[in-house]
């Protein structure tokens, strides 16, 4: 029996209870073979059978089609906001890039070592509270591809309708790290989709791209191997040693995904798991939240208190009741409750609970 | 009680029991914190610390000044084989290779994006069976770097000695990803030093590098952000979210070293391992060794038997006596019994048995 407390952290995060359960039940000796799968050979029967179940779970639970490359690559997204231009940047030209918050500024600034970056949209103006919106635009013509983050951590925001780029060309490229596989999308409206494991689906130190096959012929020859995307499509995510207890951690998870119901049925909780948090905070003169209302995250729940101290008290008190991780990120402040895929509703309910009190007693 | 068996895989491979079981037992509340470390963010007081003593204790069991900088890279050690050109190649400059193996000669595959290679000593004609001697190597005027591969894991082979580059002004570098910490080295007389974890010291999706930190001014500025060791260093290897639960194995494993009583004692038992091995081979008329007895390696003991058959029912059998992973590369067979530092004397003994054993029915 593990003491387990509920951690709001914006990732790292809590990975599902059996999952981790599992892991540990099974860590020193993997199905009987003697030896951890952290221990085992990458090119074995255990390790090959893990890594084509994460891939297929992953095209079972996202709907993906053929077309579609499942790979895993290391470095977070931080170094896919490289591979992406270095590999799909047309020669001498140009990308599309939509400003909504840190990463995606960082995503735009690191495309700059390869060619023309256009800011298409942004709402840096209004720190970033807002998703502008992009539903109908048309990409300028010889845009190398246009690429968006689909859900801001820092900000409390996500997209909640994607540009439809059909008939353009163009493939549409998201940073889905914070909100993959927490709600159902039509991966055929998307050239490359990116996210870190870390806080959805799995532990740090490995990236999930899902990617059109066709698109991967656009990379020139003189890009180093382990940077270009042929080489993880034609060595099924094995050129080296890939990041082996993180892709098993990856298939343990999209196991327990299917056994939920597949992305419907953890769409839905993940709906009213938000929708609760934002009816208590919109219902409130004590919370407030600085997110437009169409555009908030329902996996970043950003509040804030009426004062800095209020807070500081909130995170400390919270943490004495057994919810971690309630602080915003440093750089806005505030509070941040990340209830990701793993956040079970019994978790949201004791933060509901905790947040009525402390209005009841600090309001 | 878990029923552990000996894996005499390459990589990854098995790691000290003490610490698999430290790790079981912690992995779903980690210090009491009601999470595992595998949950917790990066930015947190538990993974800080864990980050700290990984660093600490490599520092410590290395005798590593603080003219280096010790920084956590993902990508393994293939990714390093372009990170060092991109950063160390001089503009416009060559750097020297050693091909001692598949993987040395993959390195300097790799550097011909950013520079000439000049492959300045080379095994290959025969087959790898040995190391060159470049012990009084002296490196042409304007050399970036000397590149080498301290163990080579395909043919068995490592240096015993290594080049002294002191006063040439050129720095050494050496991938050391299968013999790092299995014997005591003097690192000052390298620039840079890199290690995938998999075999000697965590597991995979991480790679140790130990750089001389006046060597990351040769960077310029047009490199992407993922792949500048600046990075790693101006920000304690945490720019992005750093693969959290390798670096605690990694923590664990070098623990666990002192433990041992540090690389005087690991490397006086690395040694016994490896010459009862040699030594009952050489005794056999049944057993050979492909590689030069002075270049032989003290972590992958490659040996062949009097035919494929009788090398296939070795390995079979092995397994069938709980000992993994003995089968030889894919690209030489034959058998290879790796005995990193997690193999503990009584797991070589068996093995020991087992051949003698063997060679009494089928010799």
């Amino acid at each position: 029996m593990s003491m387990r407390v509920y951690n709001f952290s914006a990732g790292p995060a809590m990975l599902p209870t059996p999952v981790m359960e599992k892991a540990q039940e099974e860590f020193c000796n993997y199905h009987g073979v003697g030896n951890g799968i952290i221990e085992l050979t990458h090119r074995g029967a255990q390790f090959e059978e893990v890594l084509g179940r994460a891939k297929s779970n992953i095209k079972e639970l996202m709907n993906i089609s053929d077309e579609y490359e499942i790979i895993f690559v290391q470095g977070g997204a931080s170094l896919q906001f490289s591979m992406i231009p270095m590999n799909l940047m047309l020669p001498g030209g140009f990308a599309e890039y939509a400003d909504t918050g840190t990463w995606a500024n960082k995503a735009a600034k690191e495309a700059k070592l390869f060619g023309n970056v256009k800011i298409i949209a942004s709402s840096k103006d209004t720190n970033y509270n807002k998703i502008p919106d992009i539903r109908h635009w048309k990409p300028e013509a010889g845009s190398s591809y246009l690429h968006l983050t689909s859900n801001n951590t820092v900000f409390g925001t996500q997209y909640h309708a994607f540009p439809d780029m059909d008939g353009t060309g163009v493939p549409l490229i998201a940073d889905m790290s914070s909100d993959i596989m927490s709600r159902r999308i039509d991966v055929n409206k998307f050239g490359l989709i990116y996210a870190g494991a870390q806080k959805n689906i799995g532990p740090s130190g490995i990236c999930l791209v899902i990617m059109k096959k066709e698109l991967a012929e656009r990379t020139h020859e003189k890009i180093p191997t382990m940077l270009k995307y042929s080489t993880y499509i034609d060595n099924d995510s094995m050129y080296n040693t890939p990041p082996t207890f993180a892709i098993y951690m990856i298939a343990l998870v999209t196991d327990w995904l299917k056994e939920q119901g597949g992305l419907t049925v953890v769409e839905e909780i993940n709906d009213m798991k938000s929708e609760v948090l934002y009816e208590l905070i919109d219902k409130s003169a004590f919370y407030r939240c600085p997110a437009e209302p169409s555009n908030r995250s329902k996996m970043n729940v950003n509040f804030r208190l009426p004062t800095e101290e209020l807070e500081e008290k909130f995170v400390k008190e919270a943490k004495a009741n057994g919810m971690l991780g309630l602080k915003g990120h440093r750089s806005v402040g505030g509070i941040r409750a990340s209830i990701y895929n793993a956040m079970p509703m019994k978790g949201v309910e004791q933060l509901i609970d905790f947040m009525n009190e402390f209005e009841r007693i600090y309001g």
